[in-house]
């Protein structure tokens, strides 16, 4: 197969509510070789986000959306194979933003070259050491603000984002009770990563009570990953002068029309609660610091990261739809 | 009459849904002469305002709550008949938290003498340059941030709290769009207080159409009083990096059951909104550099006030019931 065959998973159709395998192909391009400046990469892993499904409707609010019948794109990282750039040569590794393909030509410029701390573990790039674990660090310590000895609430808590939240928070010293979908997720949490108290919420009956009697003291922040039921027993159990850090509310993704929000929200207003949505990409400044924290925590052990990886670009469908079910554990990774 | 007998106003059972006369009785008490620190008011002006319905649940999540066949109490503006406490003498103006009461005995320490900067105009200590003045002011630049040039979207504008805020904004040079159940509020925002735009939300049709077209460039600062669909409205049209100050949802306050909230509160992460819940209670810091603000700005003709005033206590919990049906127009103030 020539270097410059690539296959890459296309939209072709807008989803009305979950999406399907329908709702994609796999194409074969042919790419053109590097012209100066630019380099062709390999790529090694790809990230499917729960964030994608908001850039395959037509107007992307949270983001760009994706066009039909061309190339997806989303974090990845991969290998130079062929390089007609300075500062790149074969056999680098990168950081990109052309998930969904298993080769693709790009501007160096749009190539992060990685130094990696451990070329066995690539693909923490683009989960724990990547956008979701920034995406933790930044709402969490920007917006969630927690002091030593306050109680964090975490949402899709053994989730790429929600399983960093909840073990730096246990750093700063904070009680962290994490809420999951199934009972081997929630056993991960407590054992390996510390947590002290999970909730399943398939099975604990009113999430809300669930929460008061996980939560005896209140609860001071809320990282907010899922919405709904989530936010109204957050806002519920929340302490005066709470925070909640919104990154996002995938109970919504999915919804063909949009369902109304939480009955209690003039909490708010009593609670003097701070609510702040964001955005990872906005917060660029913070990723120096941020990967010198957390590759420190992950050498001593501190923070811990599991992976779900299913196997091949043709699989990066079904990884992207498994999110929306929870049959991920920890970050998805699609290993091309 | 005796100069210690006092009538006040009692809360005889709790509301379920909107309040009526049957929740409350007036009732005659006799005050004892008052003790060594004390002195003996009777009360000038009594304000009623719409976060009083909170304290009338058992539950007192926003503020304590009422006792049953215990004095309701408030902001109100009063003159000392009698002191036998230093520092305070007969004839002196004390803003004072008793209102529904045309008399009573106090510690000085709860009273809190004004220098009045225009004895004609007492009753702006419980409005523009009170409680609900400060709301504006604290809500508006603490959490709003409004810059010059920016569009600021203020629900209920007309009320105590919404005139204020209105017309500080223009004052920082913002665009204003105000909304308001009646078309003579809409002339007096427009006509008197410098408003941009005013929306009838009760003829509009559709609020988050009128409010698009209102504010062809989006918002970027929402003063919430009112919630339901105002908040959805405000979202829908929000600016990135939109702030909410989250005053009160009045909308909701004699729901006998929870309605559910917006069906669009995903858009706070998309748009990286900042909701801030405040009580002014807690900016009580504030009030100096406000005073000297409003003064000011009232001196200048550049803030006005608008009140409804109803005579007699006898009268106050209509004032109080009126509130909920936007029978007021501006601050609402009972005069004893």
């Amino acid at each position: 197969m020539s270097d410059y065959i690539a296959k890459q998973i296309q939209l072709t159709s807008r989803p009305a509510g979950m999406p399907s395998q329908e709702n994609f192909s796999c194409v074969e391009v042919e790419l053109e070789p590097p012209a100066a400046g630019q380099a062709l990469v390999k790529n090694l892993y790809m990230s499917v986000d729960p964030y994608m499904r908001g850039r395959m409707r037509e107007d992307g609010v949270y983001a760009q959306s994706y066009g039909l019948n061309s190339a997806l794109w989303g974090g990845a990282v991969g290998e130079v194979i062929e390089s007609n750039a300075e500062g790149l040569e074969a056999g680098d590794i990168v950081l990109n933003g052309a998930a969904w393909q298993d080769k693709f030509v790009a501007d160096a410029s749009t190539l992060d070259k990685l130094e990696p701390f451990d070329r066995d573990q690539l693909s923490l790039y683009i989960g724990t050491l990547g956008m979701p674990g920034l995406t933790a660090y930044v709402g969490l310590f920007k917006y969630g603000e927690p002091k030593e000895g306050e109680t964090v609430f975490v949402s899709a808590a053994s989730g790429a984002v929600g399983a960093n939240v909840c073990q730096i928070a246990k750093l700063k010293g904070c009680r962290v009770i994490g809420s999951v979908g199934n009972d081997a997720k929630a056993q991960w949490l407590l054992g390996e990563c510390g947590v002290d108290a999970v909730i399943n919420y398939k099975t604990c009956g009113n999430l809300t009570d669930a929460l008061a009697a996980a939560a005896p003291d209140g609860i001071d922040v809320y990282f907010e990953n899922v919405g709904g039921d989530h936010l109204q027993a957050a806002l519920a159990v929340m302490n005066p002068f709470g925070r909640i850090a919104a990154c996002g509310m995938i109970a919504s993704y999915n919804n063909s029309k949009p369902a109304p929000g939480p009955n209690n929200l003039m909490l708010i207003v009593g609670k003097k609660v701070r609510i702040n949505g964001f955005i990872v990409s906005d917060h660029g400044d913070m990723r120096e610091q941020f990967l010198v924290d957390m590759i420190g925590w992950i050498k001593e052990g501190k923070v811990k990261s599991r992976e779900t990886v299913l196997d091949g670009l043709d699989n990066s469908v079904e990884a992207f739809l498994n999110l929306f079910s929870g049959k991920n554990f920890g970050k998805m990774v699609v290993k091309i």
